[in-house]
């Protein structure tokens, strides 16, 4: 490892530091099937498969409280996770929830936050079972981990795409990341003049896309319906072009996707035209969508189509880790990931 | 919940504000076993249990980097976590590993620590199968899951004990908080004067209780052997009183124990008379020893004498929730939980 002592974390990355710091564990449990490098690990249990998953949120990287209220975040928090756990194909079952906390929070202030922690358990069937609980030195941070089960033959794991298969993805990309512009513009304008009164109307889509995103169960249980099994699947946190060349890294392929065919909302498209951006690099690079991505077979192509909600933005190809973007003039360009790098100095 | 509105965190404690959120909760899948209040929760997958624990470590908090080598760091990050596995009786299987790091840490210091946690994986066979790592905006932040199994009829959980069962601690209690104040007197005497050399030479024992403590396996196997199954059993981490009361409290069901029986090693003693402090104060409030408390039939007793590095310490009794210190003299005074508070203000 000598040669990699010179690196920065900032120029190793999130992936790349993860990568770098867990090369060279090996698997001791035999209940253990599958552990580091995809949404969550997966424990096998016999009959069925188990999922892991743990996210780590942080106030002042990952959530500002100036424009979250403390019970969406908490909603939020848990989302997030159920989200990874629903992107193996799998159902959530439990969560655990650990908090830092400052003094600068009351007793209520937590309670808006478990509000938001229960209305998700509701919602989503999930059983809170443990967590931790500290003081912390500045602000609030949260960690959560979710446990699911999915049927063995069911499990989607990032590896599982093969070439010629369908890309498939739900709902609309860039949204959360627009309405996160529009959240992080006001709070600049009233920071420069407190006078100033923030101005949300009209923006309700794309700031609930950020504020309250939703898993997408509702496609899981329209695949399940139509006898669909995904080939790879994860959900979309850091961003369509990031997430692609996962799936290409885990599966050793390639694949290539239309630019008129990722869905775009047009109040995404509305908002982008105000920053004077590219809807298209919201929809790429955005991230926080929590949209899931997925490949199916090509002979699937009729019954997804049939399904509301989807798109079919392109296909796998044979080659190995490229991920290219094709636009209308048919000429294409290499994917590239620049989700939000929480390490990058410009952030 | 509107009478408890005007408590402060400071008030409630840790236990107490885990209670007052997690009231409530209601349990919505059958494969949780038990929920939030035991060193761990319980999911049930049919012919065994899984326990699953989670800890959050926080710089400036939980430790202090002054004198907490990385590479302990994440030993006694992994460790601390598996001993509540173990004192389900269960054995832990998989940990997953999530961090938040500032600016001031290297690729270097974060592989120092990556070497301890898996230093820790290697030895007890755990499988590091996941984790999230993030940016922080100050220090270092860990934050562990572990799962672990047992067989149903070896779980032991903190309402397992029953009016006249023996109590027994594992090693001897108090030699881990010596420690900790020997480091800290000697990093406050170095912080008044730097060219001072901290003299560590001779305090070895606690030293190493506190910054490399070791899960009680070898115990636990001892008493599989001889053929016992503990009542009820957790691990002590914030202190001997605090311990016996959770199990008090959890079983419904009170105890006594003898203050000349509470196990304290010589090395412990002499460093808490330089503190001018009473080694008793250590062992039942001082925390972070990670032996195990645990109750055994009575009818165990001679079984359990024959273990080495168990102690008798006491009996459960009928009187509910009274937890009893028994002296030389006869006379008994009650306990009362002060372990490490991370909210109470004198900290």
């Amino acid at each position: 490892m000598t040669e990699k002592k010179i690196r920065t974390i900032e120029e190793l990355g999130e992936f790349g530091l993860i990568d770098h710091l867990t090369s060279g564990i090996s698997i001791k449990q035999e209940s253990t099937h599958t552990g580091i490098g995809d949404d969550a690990a997966v424990i096998d249990h016999g009959t069925y498969y188990q999922v892991v998953t743990t996210d780590l949120l942080l106030e002042g990287v990952h959530f500002d409280l100036v424009y979250t209220p403390l019970k969406h975040l908490g909603y939020k928090a848990v989302v997030v996770n159920l989200s990874d756990v629903y992107a193996m194909n799998a159902a959530p079952r439990q969560i655990t929830v650990s908090l830092g906390i400052s003094g600068k929070f009351s007793v209520e202030a937590l309670e808006e936050f478990y509000e938001g922690v229960n209305l998700a358990c509701e919602r989503f069937g999930v059983d809170l079972v443990g967590g931790d609980t500290s003081a912390s030195v500045t602000g609030l941070l949260v960690s959560l981990t979710a446990l699911g089960t999915a049927k063995k033959e069911e499990l989607a794991l990032r590896s599982g795409a093969k070439a010629k298969q369908l890309i498939c993805v739900t709902g609309d990309l860039g949204a959360a990341y627009m309405g996160l512009k529009i959240l992080e513009r006001e709070k600049q304008l009233h920071a420069a003049d407190p006078e100033f009164q923030p101005e949300l109307q009209g923006y309700d889509y794309v700031l609930e896309r950020f504020l309250k995103p939703e898993p997408r169960v509702d496609v899981l249980l329209a695949l399940k319906e139509a006898g669909i099994t995904p080939g790879a699947m994860i959900d979309i946190s850091d961003g369509l072009s990031s997430e692609l060349l996962h799936i290409c890294k885990a599966s050793g392929i390639g694949c290539q996707v239309y630019d008129e065919r990722i869905p775009i909302a047009d109040e995404t498209k509305e908002a982008a035209e105000e920053f004077q951006m590219e809807p298209l690099v919201a929809a790429l690079h955005g991230g926080e969508d929590y949209e899931l991505l997925f490949t199916v077979p090509l002979s699937d192509y009729d019954k997804v189509s049939a399904i509301p909600g989807l798109s079919v933005i392109g296909n796998m190809t044979e080659e190995d880790g490229k991920a290219l973007l094709v636009g209308n003039d048919g000429n294409a360009i290499l994917l590239q990931a620049q989700g939000w790098n929480a390490y990058s100095p410009e952030k």
